[in-house]
């Protein structure tokens, strides 16, 4: 953490967001709600990206001139899609005024901290970060101030961090609500392949397989369906980028798994009850065990 | 669907509900509250389940008698675990009145229907029915008057299903609330299978992959992976119970899914967006519509 004294600093400095998404307009959101007052810049690519945003009023400059956004700006945060935060820094870097601290909110981070490392180098301070707290739903006009209470963002800490960056922005997302914690880009892949990326690969598996029963699955499935299918309503393009920079891990990640689907379908043909009980027992002992943390680790927040 | 001049007989009639779960308690709440003032039995095994119930002071009579609970009833609703169904059928079945109608709510259809149809004989009606309205909870303390409202439930004919029974049991789920069609067991078991049973197995291998990492799981998990897989903590007994007699159609269904998530799998090892991009919004419009129908489907209850 930084010390306390270093905190007004940073924000008396402009705080610049490239990409009109859930995340940063939520983030644009969330700042002006916990007071911040100074100048806020956020970047759309497309003219009709930006005209639609003025409309909506945000607290915010939009524009789509991205040397004008980022100029003198001490926090940039890169909010775009990940297959294209890489070549988005790459373009900025020269804008940027020497220094300035820059992050990203992308859900995959190895494929991109190394090289937003080297292409940061000595002349701004990169750190790689990852709020969890996205949706199916994704889009500026689904931005809301609150949408990182009580979420957990994970930044990540490279052998080139510059730890007052990191502190300044454990910092910044704990003013918006996050529980921070502090993972190698290689530990948050891991884990996020685990409960998030193939997740989704397997609920979209499972909203497949009524693509010829849409009509009877509409009509006779329970929440447990629509609970379980609910992500694979996610955006196809944004979960690609995710999917193709993470896919080395989710698929050691899934090869796991269907070792264990192919031992419960054994089962299932052996005709084997206390072989079912004791898969369904494990996974509910799990499940279980993660809910009470869950509830144990938001209560204290 | 019965004439409405049979409705009435038909409510004038005691009820027996065999079973103080989740589904057995909503039916007699259920049945209170839309205006059932005629004798209602509740059946337990155990004498502690009876006890427990009777200071919940439910406006049903509690008994662990099997033979006083089902006597002179008109209706008898089977609503124990699915492995217990038919051996509890067949128990009562010469106690009941004759032409008495008999229905259960077991989540499995083909391996109960046809043999309750041989034991019913020409004695009793039995009608296999399917109201999905569960919950990862169960329990008699869960239950709710509301549980059936804008559900769908599912009844089955076969060759020996009397039409009248059918006619009368549409009307009572009805009256609770339901959407009820009319299917096969084998096409119930079927469509089950796929939205409902092999949802839930994958579920749990989903949750299975963080056994060694629940506290990380919990920590950095968001929503998605608690929706995807919250089934998972349903009873383990009760769910072993739904597999293993509708092992046939899960395996088959588990065998669709293995081909496709294997095409993921080589799609990912290769490094092919498009391919991921068209997986995942094949899935996301197969997903959608589901959730398009259903609100419409919804809507007009």
């Amino acid at each position: 953490m930084i010390s306390p004294a270093d905190k007004p600093i940073m924000f008396s400095d402009k705080v610049a967001i490239l990409g009109p998404g859930l995340l940063g307009g939520s983030i644009a959101m969330a700042l002006r709600d916990r007071g911040f007052t100074s100048e806020l810049a956020l970047w759309a690519r497309r003219p009709e990206a930006a005209a639609q945003i003025r409309t909506m009023q945000l607290p915010v400059d939009v524009s789509t001139n991205l040397r004008r956004c980022v100029a003198d700006a001490g926090l940039v945060i890169l909010c775009t899609p990940v297959d294209t935060i890489v070549s988005l820094f790459k373009k900025i870097c020269p804008m940027l005024r020497p220094g300035c601290v820059v992050t990203d909110v992308g859900s995959v981070k190895s494929a991109l901290v190394h090289e937003m490392d080297e292409i940061a180098a000595d002349r701004v301070r990169m750190v790689g970060g990852h709020p969890i707290a996205g949706s199916e739903r994704a889009g500026i006009e689904h931005a809301r101030a609150d949408l990182f209470l009580n979420a957990a963002c994970i930044l990540t800490r490279t052998s080139a961090t510059d730890e007052a960056a990191l502190g300044l922005l454990t910092w910044f997302w704990e003013l918006l609500g996050c529980r921070v914690s502090v993972l190698s880009p290689e530990e948050h892949d891991e884990i996020m392949a685990r409960v998030s990326h193939l997740p989704h690969l397997v609920a979209s598996a499972l909203a497949r397989l009524v693509r010829t029963r849409e009509d009877a699955a509409a009509a006779w499935c329970g929440n447990g369906f629509l609970d379980t299918t609910r992500v694979a309503s996610g955006s196809a393009d944004l979960w690609t980028g995710i999917m193709q920079a993470n896919r080395h891990e989710i698929v050691r990640c899934l090869s796991e798994l269907l070792e264990d689907v192919k031992s419960a379908k054994e089962i299932l043909e052996q005709g084997n009850p206390d072989g079912i009980t004791s898969f369904l027992h494990e996974a509910k002992l799990a499940r279980d065990s993660v809910q009470a943390l869950r509830n144990h680790v938001t209560d204290q927040s």
